[in-house]
């Protein structure tokens, strides 16, 4: 019996990474954990904790119960760590920190026989322009947002710490995680979603940049299969570089517009309206666009491979009718 | 009158700086203080004060005096942050984000109109191999030394509170300092000045690893330099990328073997003794070797330009005749 804990498990990624975990039996016999802060009262029934991560003392006790694989998805979304500067160093870093010092803790204890697998969704938020066409493995990750600059000081110490035997841990740079299902959130990503989602929902979009926008995506489904993926990865073959850039597919706003005319026909369309938004204009524009991500295809993991795709993805999984 | 602070102003570097800046007067009419954990008795005449970074006081008591430049120079060194774990996380990474918010609350607190430039010493550490032929300006940063990691986590740190305008930073990635006056020190790249230094004093030199080995190199002098260079410059032009690959000269131990067997003889060359050592092989295996600084060249960083420049630089400013 392996036990399994996901921070930031009631999320959306969380959930559909449970969800997915619970059904498809891929690591069988395991007991499984879900941290956060609260859960809405419809999340998927497993055990839960809540708490907060950027308590030291709630990283001491999730440590002690010595989880063999550890999902660390819990953030502050990169609005919310820009407008509340000090809350998202906190979450984003700190809780970091005092979660590896706690495995640290228990790994000594051990007999350094504890070393779980840590697995850690970072974000292309490390990436800061200006890029080349495509970015490939060997990119620098010069962040213009606190969000992309708190996930790579993650990245570092997941490492580090790795690197020295005390967690065997792998950072995962998402892509932009769309077609989002439920409400819009604090990310200054969710219009991708939002474009897509109310419209097939029947209700009015805002789209706050200009259709030219490119941008890097895969569904919730990919997201959570990369995840799971990664938890079973033989990291040695990481070669001491255990930060990954995943596959996705990449599109302008106005071919995921196309793609939803496509799915959906004019009227789903039509239902989108353009409210240009400075503030997010100004953090999309120093965004990525486009991944030449070799290392993760090479070690098996897989996107979808057009936004039509990324849309019946959400038809399927998410799309109440 | 405006303030200055090295943090680290015991040390070699430090040292060197403050003398520099006292002799050069490039930074007239200015009060420098000098901070490290001690000082020894020949320490150059200044302001001195002494404490332990890693302490959140510490940081308070420093930042409250609103230094209007910066240096940050204290470290543990690589050899000793590998074996000293928490220490070197500590020290090197926790010693920052406590100053950085200690700077924040001052900046606060004048109402947003204190905002100190803060030099930051970053290391060509933060790079790990496999690299390219040089290390280009866009190149990846995946330290595989725990200094290294803490080195680039703290870039992430100085390039973000600038971005926010709470300090105005930049960090500079040295060269290998060489040739170090003064003793050998627990940083693993010691060797590196040893071979030079104790032969040109006539003392017997161990050189751990193979003549074969290629690394980056700039002297004591021309780091003091880029410190101050860096403290006079526009950081407007650096566009949000706050972290600088520092010019320098590649070579290997054989060139600059050569170059002392230029300066003082084959005598001096006969009292190096190669007595290998697995743990330093191992960490030297995985550093840069070579450089293409495009950016620091073209914003007026300067270094040596062969190896015996930089063992003339020595023997003028530190050999004791």
């Amino acid at each position: 019996m392996s036990k399994i804990l996901i921070l930031g498990g009631g999320g959306m990624i969380g959930q559909k990474l449970a969800k997915r975990i619970i059904e498809t039996n891929v690591m069988a016999n395991s007991e499984l954990t879900l941290f956060d802060r609260a859960f809405t009262s419809n999340a998927l029934v497993a055990k839960t904790m809540t708490g907060n991560l950027a308590n030291p003392t709630t990283a001491k006790t999730l440590a002690a119960s010595r989880p063999e694989v550890i999902f660390h998805l819990a953030a502050i979304v990169s609005g919310q760590a820009e407008a509340e500067f000090n809350l998202g160093w906190n979450v984003n870093m700190m809780a970091m920190w005092h979660l590896l010092n706690a495995l640290k803790v228990e790994h000594e204890a051990s007999g350094c026989t504890y070393r779980p697998r840590l697995v850690f969704t970072s974000s292309i938020a490390v990436f800061g322009g200006p890029y080349p066409e495509k970015i490939g493995d060997e990119f620098l990750s010069a962040p213009q947002t606190s969000y992309g600059a708190q996930k790579a000081t993650c990245e570092l110490m997941v490492n580090d710490f790795s690197r020295k035997g005390i967690i065997d841990g792998l950072s995962l740079r998402l892509p932009t995680i769309c077609v989002r299902p439920g409400k819009a959130n604090a990310a200054a990503s969710s219009f991708f979603s939002g474009i897509i989602r109310e419209p097939l929902n029947g209700f009015e979009a805002i789209l706050p940049v200009a259709d030219t926008v490119r941008h890097w995506h895969a569904s919730p489904r990919a997201a959570a299969q990369f995840l799971i993926h990664a938890a079973l990865l033989d990291t040695k073959i990481l070669n001491g570089r255990r930060a990954l850039n995943l596959p996705g597919f990449s599109c302008t706003v106005a071919e995921q517009i196309e793609a939803l005319r496509h799915a959906a026909g004019q009227k789903a369309v039509d239902l989108i309206k353009s409210v240009p938004d400075e503030t997010i204009i100004n953090m999309v524009s120093g965004w990525p666009r486009d991944f030449q991500p070799d290392r993760a295809i090479s070690l098996g993991f897989e996107a979808e491979k057009s936004f039509n795709e990324i849309i019946e993805v959400y038809m399927q999984d998410d799309l109440s009718t």
